[in-house]
């Protein structure tokens, strides 16, 4: 399967953190700005952060992607889920036809779309869709292994699906994109998520599993007994991201692995969207720590575990909205709020500029 | 002064609550998106809030425009404030040259601005200023009297003050913008504003006063004894927003007013931004309680007392930024969510359009 032209430790081995430099160099400029100081809170932090991630001092976020990775579940054996399995594909036939939340959103803030098959069960080509470059097929298999019963997949296949995920997303950075956001589609993946919160963050289960699409009462316990059995007959090694995703995770989840993996490597932001988004981000983290400093939270999603990995990863989510949908939704939305941040540094004249008078001593 | 088409009484009395059976409607088509149950969350209420304010189903919110209403304050005579008030002036004149915070965010989410000189103490043809269509001239009177000693400013200039508002806002709304924001401009404003939060609130003036622009303790101090010695010495009638507005006021808050009643008025969605202009929507809300259902709050500003003035409102933070800049930026930058949430409502298929099967029984 695999044919990748780097391998998984030659990438890590070629990130670095953000430019300390460029940043401190930033916040000075940031003091000099005619306004009160630090005024607009959040947005300066963001706009310094994109100085030390694009080693620029006029960081510009203009040509935008979303790459919406698609896979199945066998853990939906379970009944894990509320929505039948067909819906990966019928929607990702949605989004090629742009009437989904994510196409909504990304029309709105200018974003591309890209969707990947990373392992759907569904064939492409039975509802009538053909690869271009808003569509890829890279179906790793049809759908996962139940993970209740043993592992979702193989480590040559968790690896696979990381390196696709890094090459598309360096295609577009090679392309000119600036700003990356991850999303994802497939019916049940709130279940291998949480089992890799559990497994990352040392959560209970009890915390960390939520309802996802809906599911009820008796599904919600469902769930959590599937992903505790999951852990218990997989063992996966909490400081071994590959065999996290391998054990209890997800072709779709290794995909903005990558995807993550990239942005570091090309030195440019990448915006996470909600709870499957952040689970490959801890991923990404087990694999290469400095990885997240590339990270942008787009929102605080509603399912109950998010806010716990996303403070396993130190990171603040840009927009508190009461979302749940996926997608990339979330991260699609905080991509103009990023925007906004280079803006307001880039743009706002300093008191010296405007001729406006300084504090009082 | 006065030379308005419209008294206040006539406008109060034709402002009417959103409707609520087309809010029902939308509510209605919300639950057929392809969507789990309301996944989008705050997006679908403010979304259906906007078919309610503009009684229809296919809200459109592309032309925004920002009134930002600019005015001095005698109150810092008291050493109220960390800059010096020819600040006021200056900012003004970056405004009308485009390189403030408020021109970087509108010029990022589409918005016009447009600034009023409500009141200020510097005359704008010494500073160069010349009125056209994005700079109008009402100027009150050059500041208003420091509240400490007596009230602001007469019952009449309150009066027209909030006309004024009414009349430039109705003008924008009759040139076709579609989404209001209101900003402020004036040094020393945090602290007629938190005598307005105290006064309506009935919170205390500890809870409701913070450091505005960042004065230090002795000034926070000065600030606060201010504020108590301006509701002991003027006493204010809680349930009379004139009263309130001409007392402890401010010339910006009184056209901030206006710019709120006239959304109302019209059937149209206001964005209120940080500390000033809620105190200025407490103002429309005593005068004009169903007007406050016009409104958005665009973010929750770093003022303490912020949080206390929404809730007395009932009204829930797009943002949450850590903002205190006021010029109307956080309103601008939420802009950009209320146009998203109008575009998820029209532009999401439905299960029956895109083909999607629905949630399991």
């Amino acid at each position: 399967v695999n044919n990748h032209t780097l391998n998984l430790e030659e990438i890590v081995e070629n990130i670095q953190p953000p430019d300390q430099k460029i940043m401190k160099q930033a916040r000075e400029h940031t003091s000099r700005l005619a306004i009160p100081p630090r005024a607009l809170g959040m947005l300066h932090e963001m706009g310094e952060r994109l100085c030390g991630i694009t080693r620029s001092l006029n960081p510009v976020m203009d040509a935008k992607a979303v790459v919406v990775m698609a896979g199945d579940h066998g853990i939906v054996e379970e009944g894990v889920s509320a929505f039948p399995q067909e819906v990966t594909g019928e929607m990702v036939k949605n989004f090629l036809a742009g009437g989904a939340g994510i196409n909504c959103l990304c029309r709105h803030v200018g974003a591309r779309v890209i969707v990947v098959d990373m392992g759907m069960k569904a064939d492409p080509q039975s509802l009538g869709l053909l690869t271009n470059d808003t569509f890829y097929a890279h179906k790793i298999a049809p759908g996962t292994a139940n993970f209740a019963k043993g592992p979702a997949m193989n480590r040559e296949q968790a690896k696979d699906a990381i390196l696709y995920g890094f090459e598309r997303a360096s295609a577009l950075f090679q392309e000119g994109v600036c700003l990356l956001g991850t999303g994802d589609m497939g019916i049940g993946n709130t279940t291998p998520s949480a089992a890799i919160g559990v497994v990352i963050t040392n959560a209970s289960v009890d915390e960390m599993t939520g309802r996802g699409t809906g599911v009820n009462d008796a599904g919600l316990q469902r769930k959590k007994t599937a992903i505790q059995k999951g852990i218990d007959i997989n063992q996966p090694d909490p400081c071994d991201g590959l065999d996290i995703l391998s054990k209890v995770g997800g072709f779709e989840i290794g995909g903005i692995v990558g995807c993550i993996l990239a942005a570091a490597f090309h030195k440019k932001p990448v915006v996470i969207d909600g709870f499957i988004s952040t689970a490959g981000a801890l991923i990404a983290h087990a694999l290469c720590p400095a990885a997240s400093q590339y990270l942008f939270a787009g929102h605080c999603s509603e399912e109950p575990g998010h806010k716990t990995m996303l403070k396993y990863l130190g990171l603040e989510p840009i927009l508190n909205l009461g979302l749940r949908l996926g997608e990339g939704t979330g991260g699609a939305l905080a991509m103009n709020i990023i925007d906004a941040s280079a803006k307001v540094f880039r743009e706002i004249l300093t008191f010296d500029q405007a001729g406006v008078s300084e504090k009082k001593s």
